[in-house]
């Protein structure tokens, strides 16, 4: 995912497109850069890190005259997040410069018939591709090379493209990625998403795959691959600028659990081959599989626990013995690692520094370290010698939802492949569980449709003080997450326990009407989760049970009940999760909190 | 430790004994037993378990004929809590009956003695012993016998006696044990202390060592080993009732706070032995201690907190991996134990259900099994494979405090023994530490005469709602005691946290005034949690730190600093702990919390 912008009018253009960017930084955020043809002088910037670096290289654009340009803030998926593979790229000569959103999937076997014929490439996109081809069919006739490459390239793409022979126009299409385009008073824009133009004008084309705009500060005009040009309907925006960086979403949060069926899906499609679970990326041998004694699962909040799910998982599917740890307590207290020991770092932004510092401890005594990290080329991925892809894309709200669903996926795919390389588990039951995985994202789906439900009963507990979490196993492990979650954004005082744990002192918090919300969804623990809701019942608490269908056992005892629907016994808590995401976000709304910006927290935190 | 009482008078003896025994029940309740002598006719019942299994089995006495009796609540020390070993004890013909409290130090050499003149024994205790002495040197005249055996016995005693041939008197005596006889309108009492018998009378004498009382329903006269009569003053208890019990100490929790020097001391003394720590009931060998490959220990609530401390302790003294799991999930796991693995359960009451069930798992997987423990011969000393006792005596307060201290020590003893044995301390390092273990007591006691201040500090924070404790290492393992000391006996939301999580999610808690309790102890990672003091302080929390003496950098941050003595590294805790256990006590009792019986707490959790 990333974001592109263009701009040609009366007015400096690199400013507008850094605002615009700023806009899109949602779609990725890894690196970003601009280029402006100034009168037949292209001039390129570039840098990793967010935006803002970029703006304070080139003085929030005032260095960079011109008014035509075009921009790119970027999300790696091919190529680690470096100043090289930041866009634009550009042909060897850089008279034809590309911004690009999308993947080229033929790009391998372009790249090496461009080889062939003596071209360099200067990075390891797939976009520089784009450009060299341009170059390629390119001989004074900027729409015969674009349509040429059109019909040479497959995947995804929206593209912006500049030729230094033509300063007063420059060109963008796409197939598959989003794009617009934008007819403004003082100039024209393309964007990948609306909120980058919005304080522009509110007048848009929308283009259509293998559509190709051509933009002058005054005219813009269309074209179908057969280079005729066509006529397009110009359409206005009513959105009003925050909603449409949301996609229309109240918040980042609400949008990001709403995005999950997709990106469990991302995470897990890429890796199902002929019925069995491959991780491309992992590069794990299977001896080195056969070989792990023991796996030591390393985090900070949510992800330490996807950690404990992955835990359980790990010691009653593959039959390995599992710890986890704390990242900040990992690496300050002399773990002891021994051969055979897999240490396993899970991390959203793959930069968390406790997380980073506790793998280079492990690395250091000689363990084996993987890396389930969501940010392609974060330092965390490169520094792992191994390493899993959670394909959630950016999240934006400090409370993670996508990434902790994706997380888990990514723990089961690992687990069935440790347990099926060790030969714990049968290929019925792999066949089995992979059908259970790919119903998740649908079984996901259903459970946010529920949301009305859920928000009623929120409302309910506006006020509460203290919130009590508990369950057993797997469970407990959630109820870690659920706490976190209504805690960090409501700020309501809310704490996990293990279910058979309450009673040896917590339990003396309980009082009249204290919500306490049991996650149930291990059949063989139900009656002694259900004896521990007695027993806060009997002091006056309030029960919500989050349970898996067909326990209706359970109504005889809850207050309040949530069924998630059926699915393997390891894989619940992703279910279980939506509701419990769904309960802290909706407590949190009606607080009138910022949900999105929690008082006191950041995103990543890349301090100890 | 352990209780008698004895009444002679006009009314029924039996439920006289049984009202004065509960109120020494805090002296122990393993077991119960009272003796009456009905004219002539001696009935003995007694029982295992706490003293209203005895109440039921006699019908709260009326079915015990008699204005004479003796009776006796047991702690175990010599022999477990059976029925056959609790108290009185008898003579063959069952002539004679005796309680006793304290300990016969040369039982063994006087009870082979008596073997060989053809004496047998019912029992393991040393009381009996006194029984069948008593019978051997009586030939008609009870004080000739009674002042043979104080000549041939060693140790400590409180005894009371009754002969069969004598209805209408009884005899009771002492040395370094307690012992007070009462002069009632009624009739006279015995008893250990002066809560059995303040419903009856408030005249009392105080019985010097070797000294002896005879009782008779209208006189009480008080002779010395020599058997001359001796006068002694009568005292007039002004204390009141529930005060009595308590020791003067306004709560059980306080009094057992100010045991802990003394029980610390009982646990670690009799393990040292030229310089080395010997355990005697532990009865491991070296090659076992050698073979571990990975500890696992399990227990619930406090517990499992001095669990934590030992596995930092373990890991990094003894270089043995260790890891920590609550009993309750234990069990239900499915764990995953291997060859070498050695599982260390942790109870106070050695009846924990979830625990006792652990061990269980533990056994049937084929783990070593070792109990760390305070009651002598309950179920978990009894099936485990080794077991090491902590002599705290019996705890009241459903709020552990000497416990815990005591699981410490048993803890920090076996990881010395263990690194000893595993070649990973030098002798020299040993000697250090057992030097420092030595001034425990002595430190701890500093610590508590330190109470009026933390009474002060802990007045401000009566209307607390949430409290944080955050720490590093073993000062996080303490911080979740705290955290639940405070929790459970004041009903203020307290939680621990590893101080580098805490930004992570938690800290959006943290507003204007509230209080983060630091615990800092460890040198090497004082800076890492001044930065996250630093962290919650510019959130407006107001911050106390718990630290050793010579950290005064941390003054520049903390607002409140509470010093501890200088130790070794692996001892803090114990030191730390005191001022938790302080403020957690001040807090609940500003609050007029019912301190040693909370709401919805028991003492010992024998259920799931």
């Amino acid at each position: 995912m990333c974001g592109i912008v263009g701009y040609i009018g009366e007015k400096q253009a690199a400013p507008i497109l850094l605002d615009g960017l700023s806009k899109l930084e949602y779609r990725g955020y890894d690196s970003a850069g601009i280029a402006v043809n100034n009168q037949g002088e292209i001039q390129i910037r570039k840098s990793t890190g967010r935006l803002k670096v970029l703006s304070e290289l080139t003085h929030d654009g005032a260095e960079m005259p011109g008014t035509m340009g075009i921009g790119h803030t970027r999300w790696a998926t091919h190529g680690a997040p470096t100043d090289l593979n930041a866009h634009p790229h550009q042909n060897t000569d850089g008279s034809i410069v590309v911004v690009h959103n999308g993947i080229i999937e033929n790009y391998i076997k372009l790249k090496q018939k461009l080889l062939t014929k003596g071209y360099q490439f200067a990075s390891d996109t797939d976009t520089e591709v784009v450009a060299h081809l341009l170059d390629y069919y390119y001989s004074g006739d900027p729409m015969e090379a674009i349509t040429k490459v059109m019909d040479r390239v497959d995947g995804s793409y929206a593209l912006g493209i500049m030729f230094r022979d033509f300063p007063e126009r420059f060109f963008a299409m796409r197939k598959d990625s989003p794009l617009i385009v934008g007819k403004g008073k003082d100039g024209n824009l393309i964007a990948s998403d609306v909120p980058a133009i919005l304080k522009y004008t509110r007048d848009v084309f929308y283009i259509q795959n293998e559509e190709i705009a051509v933009l002058k500060k005054d005219k813009i005009t269309f074209f179908n691959i057969d280079q005729e040009e066509i006529e397009k309907e110009m359409h206005t925006v009513e959105w009003d600028v925050n909603a449409a960086e949301k996609g229309g979403y109240e918040h980042f949060m609400l949008k990001e659990m709403y995005e999950q069926p997709k990106a469990v899906r991302d995470t897990l499609e890429p890796r199902l081959s002929n019925g069995k679970v491959v991780i491309e990326e992992l590069g794990m041998t299977d001896e080195e599989i056969r070989s792990i004694n023991n796996i030591h699962i390393v985090a900070c909040g949510s992800a330490s626990y996807t950690g404990m799910c992955a835990k359980y998982i790990f010691e009653e599917m593959a039959r390995i013995p599992a710890f986890v740890d704390v990242a900040s307590e990992f690496r300050y207290r002399n773990p002891i690692l021994r051969k055979g020991d897999l240490v396993i770092i899970i991390s959203q932004s793959g930069e968390t520094a406790d997380s980073l510092a506790a793998l280079r401890e492990a690395k250091e005594k000689g363990a084996m370290t993987l890396a389930i990290v969501n940010v392609v080329g974060s330092s965390i991925a490169r520094e792992a010698d191994k390493v899993i892809y959670t394909w959630a894309g950016p999240e934006i709200a400090v409370a993670t939802t996508k990434a902790f669903s994706t997380q888990l996926m990514a723990e089961y795919l690992l687990a069935i492949k440790f347990a099926e390389v060790r030969g714990t588990v049968s290929e019925e039951e792999v066949d089995d569980m992979i059908q259970d995985l790919k119903r998740l994202p649908d079984q996901i789906q259903m459970l946010l449709a529920n949301r009305n439900h859920i928000q009623k009963f929120a409302n309910r507990y506006i006020a509460a003080r203290d919130v009590f979490f508990i369950g057993r196993g797997l469970d407990y492990a959630l109820s870690m997450e659920g706490a976190l979650k209504l805690k960090e954004i409501s700020y309501i005082h809310a704490e996990a326990y293990a279910a058979g744990e309450l009673k040896h002192g917590t339990i003396s918090l309980v009082e009249d009407g204290t919500l306490v919300v049991a996650v149930l969804t291990q059949e063989a623990l139900f009656k002694k989760t259900i004896s521990n809701i007695q027993e806060v019942k009997s002091r006056g608490a309030f029960a919500m049970a989050v349970t898996v269908e067909g326990n209706t056992e359970i109504e005889k005892t809850a207050d309040y009940v949530i069924y998630i629907p059926e699915t393997n016994k390891y894989f619940t808590s992703s279910l279980a999760l939506i509701p419990l995401q769904l309960f802290a976000y909706y407590v949190a709304v009606a607080r009138g909190c910022d949900v999105d910006k929690p008082k006191n927290l950041a995103k990543s935190v890349t301090v100890e």
